[in-house]
């Protein structure tokens, strides 16, 4: 069985651009232009659906298959400009989180116990 | 220390998303857009960069912060986005490489053992 | 009172930035990133709103001066954009409406002369 | 001979998409989505080219249709939004340029009236 971590897909996507010769297109503005392109191309599919149809994309196997196939593309391009950058994509959005959870507080958030023991 | 696994960030996007009411404005298409549109974000900062610029990016701790917080949303929406649609980002990666391994084969990849073994 | 025609605001454009020496920044792949960008920053004004809210967009001033502003924004590196590869834009537009009669023929649009003629 | 105005094109769109029935398609929101994708797809052309190759991209009798064909489209959908909003986009751009000689001075501009008189 193939090992789907995070780390090991970029591990293999950066195996997959050097087999291929491919980093020197592999710079950081390229792959946020690409990063943004695949973006789109997800979007395409929602652009003239209505917030209904939208919903119910995953019903449709061709539909749901152009879904998964563009968030791959989205991931890929993702790791592969954080491996040009030297980010951790994972230790980023956790601190963005944080700093979210201070600048939109929760309303009415000190009145339970609820969720502000998980955050 | 926190958990700052794929799947614990989705759990915490969608507990902070709760907390604040958001989930009904999280529906497919717009998030589509707001991924989108984040991409595009992060590619606004390497816009008129010259490939040897966007290469040093990092190396400004401005630029560096905002670089990470570009990041942190795209995977902040697409998280979101795969939550709402049902799909597993990992493992619609991990298949979409096994496909383009078939449709771009490696150039003279039969004649040595490289790689092969890897993918 | 400003001619605002076309050629004469590709015109302003130009003076605009060979003045302030933008020109080695303005080529065409940044030019592509830049209206790319600038068409993110009008979409995210939507990316929240129900369809019903995004049609009264124009009802709140801040809201309809921002998307005048965006409109602007996109005209304005298409222009430029188009002017760097030597495309004219209104030509562009005639031939692919052209193309996309043929592409797409009116259903029904066999029986009568009617709107034929008008295209 | 056609008339290509932008005023006319902008009529012909709005028949083209009437005798199809698109209009319902066509609300600010998702034509917003359109123009954002379409720019992206014109982005798509020069996401892997160095600077030099980008700025030779008309030679290429393939690439310069490509690049035709999508600035058409980034047009359409420009025109068809601001239709849709009941926005000037001439004026919304010229309005933009004066607001921007005010916001970017040209540096060195006020030791002459020189350029302040063209702009």
């Amino acid at each position: 069985m193939q090992d789907a971590s995070l780390g090991r897909l970029q591990q293999r996507l950066a195996e997959f651009a050097a087999a291929r010769d491919w980093q020197p297109f592999h710079v950081p503005k390229n792959l946020a232009a690409a990063l943004s392109v695949e973006a789109a191309e997800l979007l395409e599919i929602f652009q003239w659906l209505t917030p209904e149809q939208a919903a119910a994309v995953m019903d449709d196997p061709g539909s749901a298959h152009r879904v998964r196939d563009e968030v791959a593309d989205v991931l890929a391009y993702l790791l592969q400009f954080c491996a040009a950058v030297g980010v951790d994509p994972l230790a980023a959005l956790a601190a963005k989180i944080e700093r979210n959870e201070l600048r939109f507080p929760v309303p009415g958030g000190d009145t339970g116990p609820g969720h502000r023991t998980e955050h």
